[in-house]
């Protein structure tokens, strides 16, 4: 019987898939409506932020028709009221008989809220069903929730030899135009992308996804001294928002510039990569990727702040001893500390290659 | 008419390329003998220097039934008297009336001379067949032949934020088991592993096959001034030959020790990566392993002697901004200076990948 249902589950999960980038601080949702007699009358999937939920979305569609049927749907429905009324009401007041479930929310809010607000209205859940794949899926989300703080993907792009930069600090353009097109897609998933001071003084980033993403995600700029150029492209905020972290004791005069220019600027008391995240958290982020030089990088590996690397190898050889690396310390002493990363991924981008650490699987692929 | 030889070439190179990594300083070579119908009636390759060559096989096995015969060849047939008698008297007097070669032999004391000998005495001959084929079979042995210096293979195992030991120089072991059986698989494709007396000093390595060769590479040791430990794996000679180069002005004490222990030495003149290749090729060597530090990495790099890169990279973050690096200063000013390398590949090693730039290519699968 459980069986039966994995393959409305997975167009459930396609749906989901949708909206991709798009819903934090919301978890990405897709639900779909079957009528008394199994027919799929409804389908829908949760957009935005803000926006009506996936079951919504699929009631409406279903009509009357949703009367006596069965709501398929990737996440437990919500029972609280947030900026959008409660979906277990909804399918409640559209006279649905049966709610299959792929997991529970992990949001204390709900968290087995919504199914027994459910079952004691006499409705039949059923849950459990690609539970892995439902996982997988908002596996942003689910950190966020259970650690506090965005889920941190660290990128880098180097020559074969381990070198992210020449001696004399050139970098552009180590990996070629598919590779650089493929972070712009990756910073599309993400909700902020985050560099160091040295970064912006080294490179002088845009740090946008060049538009694959409205609105681009937030550029963040984590400078303790508040040690930065006063002329970056980051600055002109015409296609996107940059904010500046920095501590108590950074210099009044760089703060009196970023007010001039109109740019967000903080004072953090724990102004560390765990101390960025957590306020990022609080600003709705699910997930963070780190565009950061190699002191910044190790430091939030170190802090627990990176759940994913994403490495681009040019097949070059840039030599150097003196030449930016990816990582600084991590204060090892013995090969062994090292524990390999696992789920593993390869694949080519043009001339270069993508290594990543521990990525998303990828989504549901059709109905089988 | 060529499309019809092309099915019995391939299988001539799946038959040279059982000889690989024991033929040096000869070509890989195999030959196929048909009778006058047409019909396979001898095959053979040449399996060791010294050893007859792959036409004296292959006549041998057709017996009389080479007479008005072909011969299919995947080099052209020698024609000067080396260790064995040249191949195109051996042809001729078996009454073959037909040769087939891949490409012409590059060594200048054949070079068209054995096609000459065979068109002389009214033997027609076809050439040309899979020629690119036949001429990646024997890379290592036409640059030998051409440049006067083995083709060099640098190796190298890292993590994937491209370092090669920790910052307190622990480098064992980065890679896993199944990534350290290639290493010396690919140990027993060079008829040499050279390293510098930095890494016989760090890593105390044993540089051998693991017994997939026989005899094992040589054993060489670039160290100008013979700063090595007195004691190290390599000095044992029970399975493996070691052969220490070094300049002139070397300490007598070193050479004295080195004496006592049974160890070739050598002073080079030009002791360098190329002198060192030089003196190699002198000695027979088609194709030598860089399994060195960044030091001589780079200067191997630098002066032409590296024509492969295989780099082993494992699924582990070390960091360390003082730790050891794939390769040393390569003295580029701009990142467009490093030219991509071409024709590269990339595979998975247990949980570790490889990525080789430049390769050779797969030897032939089969007759299609």
């Amino acid at each position: 019987m459980i069986e039966c249902w994995r393959p409305w589950m997975q167009r459930a999960l396609q749906l989901a898939e949708l909206g991709r980038g798009r819903t934090s601080p919301n978890p990405l949702v897709g639900a779909l409506v079957l009528d008394a007699r199994g027919d799929l009358v409804g389908e829908g999937f949760h957009a935005r932020a803000g926006s009506p939920h996936a079951e919504v979305h699929a009631l409406r569609q279903a009509g009357a028709r949703a009367r006596g049927g069965t709501a398929i749907v990737t996440l437990e429905p919500c029972c609280h009221h947030g900026r959008t009324p409660p979906c277990s009401e909804a399918l409640l007041a559209a006279g649905i008989q049966r709610v299959v479930i792929a997991m529970r929310d992990p949001d204390p809010r709900v968290s087995g809220g919504g199914i027994a607000r459910l079952e004691a209205s006499g409705v039949e859940v059923i849950s459990g069903i690609c539970e892995a794949e439902a996982q997988a899926l908002n596996r942003s989300f689910i950190h966020r929730v259970q650690a506090g703080r965005p889920l941190g993907i660290l990128k880098w792009a180097m020559s074969l030899d381990g070198r992210t930069a020449l001696p004399n600090g050139a970098s552009q353009w180590i990996s070629g135009p598919p590779a650089r097109a493929w972070v712009h897609s990756l910073r599309a998933q993400c909700d902020a992308v985050i560099v160091g001071g040295g970064t912006v003084r080294a490179d002088n980033p845009l740090l946008t996804s060049r538009g694959q993403r409205h609105p681009e995600p937030l550029r963040v700029v984590l400078s303790r001294h508040l040690d930065l150029p006063s002329d970056a492209q980051i600055w002109d905020q015409s296609s996107a928002t940059t904010l500046v972290l920095h501590s108590a004791s950074a210099p009044l005069a760089m703060q009196q510039h970023l007010d001039a220019h109109g740019i967000e600027h903080l004072s953090l008391d724990d102004c560390t990569p765990r101390g960025a995240l957590e306020h990022l958290a609080q600003r709705g982020c699910n997930q963070v990727l780190w565009e950061c030089g190699p002191g910044l990088a190790s430091a939030a590996l170190q802090q627990g702040c990176v759940q994913q690397v994403a490495a681009v190898i040019a097949p070059k050889l840039l030599g150097g001893l003196s030449a930016r690396t990816p990582l600084g310390d991590l204060g090892l002493e013995d090969v062994n500390q090292a524990e390999p990363w696992s789920a593993n991924q390869l694949r080519t981008l043009g001339d270069d290659w993508l290594i990543q650490l521990n990525p998303d699987p990828l989504p549901p692929q059709g109905i089988h």
